[in-house]
C-alpha cells in the first residue's frame, strides 16, 4: 500500500483542525461586554494560542510531509500510528481554546490548562518518534539514515521532545512561559528548515 | 469511472467528521462551573465518546481504503452506496455528542442515546457490507475472494455487526456498556488489522 | 489548465458543506427542555432537512463528478461559474437550518424560508446549467452530444428546474410540501442515473 | 519536492474556510428577535460581509493555482511561505464575522474592525507577494517573466495592494466602504482573468 490516500486523509484533517482553530477568536458583537478594542484586548490569550498552534500544526504537516514522502510501503501498524498521531491533532483546538481561556489566571486550572496541552504535543511528538523508528526498523524507507544524518534527526527529535518535557515541567508554575516553550519549540523547528543547508534534507521527524 | 475521486470525496467527508468529534470536549471556562478539573472530569462521557468515535471513524476509514483499493470499477449504485455510507459516518458526531450528554443518566433517555448510536453503527456497517457484496457479484473487483479469504472476510464482517447487535440489545439496559461494547468492536478491527499474517490482506470490509 | 486541482477544492467545499448539514441535529442535552424522545420528536424538521439536503449535495456531489470527467479544458469562465456553483452549495447548510426552524410554523416565516431553500437550489441549478452550455459552446469537452443524448440532457435539466420552479410556488403556500419536492427532485435523479441503461453515461449536468 | 502535497494542504484550508464563512449567516429562529424578514433584514452585513469574502477566498484559491502551476520546486522558504499566507486565509472567517457585527455603528468598534478585515486581506496579498517575487529569485518556476508579462504582473499585484492601503486609510472613515473596496477589488480580478487575452495567462500572483 502506498501512502496517497494516507497523506490525503491526513491532510484533510489537519486542514480542517487549522482552521477551526480561528473559531476560538469570535468576539461577542455590539452587545457584549465593552468596546470592540476592549474585547480584543481581553482576548489576547486566544491570539497568542491561535499564533502557537497554527504554527505548531504547520510544522507537523511539514514533518508528515517530509516523513512520508521517505516511506515507501505502509504497513498496518502504520496506518494505525498515523490515526493516533492524528487523534493528537484533533485534540489542539481543543487544549487550545483551553489554555486560551485559563491562561492568565495563574492559579491551578491555569497550569491544569498548560499541562493538558503539553501533554497533547508530547503526545504527539512521540506518536511521530513511533512513526520514525517503525518506518527505519521494518524497512519501510527509501532511503535508509547514515551517520550524520542519523545523529541529525536524532539530536532534533530530543531537542523537540526534551522542549516539551521542560514545558510540562513548567506548566505547574506558569501557563503563558509554556505557551511560549511550545512557540519558541515551532520557532526552531521552522528557522531549522529555512537555514539548514541545501541537500540535507531527508525523512527524519523533523 | 474509477474511484480516485469518490476516495478524495469520501476522505474529505472522514476528516471533517472525525476533527468535528473533538469540538465536544469544549469546557466551558473560568465563569463556568466550578474549577477545570470538576469540568474534565464531568465531561468524561465527552472523552470516552471522543474515544470510541475518532477510532471507529478511523477503522472505517482504514477500511474504505481496503475496499476501494480493490474496486477497478464503480458503477452508479456503488457511488450511491457510498453516499448513504456517508450519511452515516456524518452522523456520527451527532449521535457521539448525544450519547455522551446522557451516558451517566441511566434512565430512558440515556438508552434512547445508546439505540441512536447502535442505529448509526449498524448502519454504517450495513452500509458496507452492502458495497462489498454487491461490488463481487457485479465483477467489479481486482481480485474475486476465494475459499478461505472469502470465509475469513464473512467472518470478520460477522462478528462486527454481530457486535453492533448485541449493542443494540445491550442499549435497553446500560448505556455505558453500549459505548464499551462499540469501543472493543473498533479495538477488535484495530488488533485484527496488526496482527493478522502479512499477505493475507484482501478488499473484504474488514 | 486540466481540473484536477478544481475538482479536488470542489470535493473539499462540498465534503465540508455536507458534514455541517449534521451540527444542526444537535439536542440540548439532559437540562434541556423534556426528554431526549420529545426532543428528537420535535426535531423531525432538521431530520428531514438534513436527509433531503444531503442528498441534494451528494447528487450534486455527483452530477459535478459526471459534467467535469468530461471536460478537458478550464477556461477562467468555468474556473468562476465553478465558484459560484461553489458559494450556493455553501449556502445549502444554512438554508436548510433556516427552513427547519420554521418548516412547522405555517406562517409568513415559513414560506419566506421555503423560499430562500428553493432560491438557492435553483442558484445551484442555474450556475450548472452555464458550466454545461457554455463547456459544450467553448468546445471544452472530451465528447460533444449528439441527438439522443442531447435531448436526454436537455429533458434532465429541464425537469429538475422545472421542479425547483414549482417548488418556489409552493413555497409561498406550505413549506412542508417544498422539502418534500426537493427531497424527490434528489431521489429522481438519484433513480434516474441507477436505473440509466448502461453506456449512455455522458457529461451532462444530470 | 513538488508541490502537489502543499496544494492539497492549501485546497483543504481554503475548502474549510470559505465553507465555515456561512456559519455567520445563521439566525435565531422563531423564538429568536422578531420575524423571519425582519432577522435576514438585520443580517444584511453578515450576507455582504460572505459575498465579498467568499469571492475573496475564491480570487485567493484562483491565483495560488496560477502561482503554483508554475512552481515547480518548492523550497523551505516557500513552505513556510505558504503556511503563512494559509494564516492569513483561516482569519477570514473571524474578521468577516467581526465586520459584519459592527458594520453599522460607524463608531470607533466599526473603524477597528474594518482595520482589522483589511489588515488580514493586505497580509494576504503580501504573502502571495513574496511567494512570487521568491520563486523568480531563486528559479524555482518553469518559465521567467520576461517584458510585457513581468510589467502587467507588476501592474496587477500593485493595483491589489494599492487598493487594499486605500481601503485601509477608508477603514478609518467608514467600514461599510472599506467592505466595499474589498469587494470591489474581488471583482476587478474576477473580471480581469475573464476578460485577459487568451494566452497571456501565466504565473503571476493575480
Amino acid at each position: 500500500m502506498d501512502s496517497t490516500r494516507l497523506e490525503a486523509f491526513s491532510d484533510g484533517v489537519m486542514a480542517v483542525a487549522i482552521t477551526l482553530l480561528a473559531l476560538d477568536l469570535a468576539v461577542a458583537g455590539p452587545h457584549g461586554s465593552g468596546s470592540l478594542l476592549h474585547q480584543l484586548d481581553g482576548k489576547w490569550p486566544a491570539f497568542a494560542g491561535y499564533f502557537v498552534s497554527f504554527f505548531t500544526i504547520g510544522v507537523i504537516w511539514v514533518n508528515h510531509h517530509n516523513l512520508f514522502k521517505n516511506i515507501i510501503a505502509i504497513d498496518r501498524a502504520l496506518l494505525f500510528a498515523n490515526l493516533v498521531l492524528m487523534a493528537f491533532v484533533v485534540l489542539i483546538p481543543f487544549v487550545t481554546s483551553t489554555l486560551a481561556k485559563y491562561l492568565t489566571f495563574g492559579n491551578a486550572d491555569a497550569h491544569l490548562a498548560a499541562l493538558l496541552y503539553t501533554c497533547v504535543l508530547i503526545g504527539m511528538g512521540l506518536s511521530f518518534g513511533f512513526i520514525f523508528v517503525w518506518s527505519l526498523r521494518h524497512n519501510l524507507v527509501r532511503a535508509q539514515l547514515t551517520g550524520r544524518a542519523a545523529l541529525n534527526a536524532t539530536i532534533r527529535f530530543t531537542i523537540g521532545n526534551l522542549a516539551y518535557v521542560v514545558a510540562i515541567v513548567v506548566s505547574f508554575f506558569s501557563a503563558p512561559v509554556t505557551l511560549l516553550i511550545s512557540g519558541i519549540t515551532a520557532a526552531y523547528y521552522i528557522a531549522e528548515q529555512i537555514l539548514r543547508p541545501v541537500g540535507t534534507e531527508r525523512s527524519e521527524p523533523d
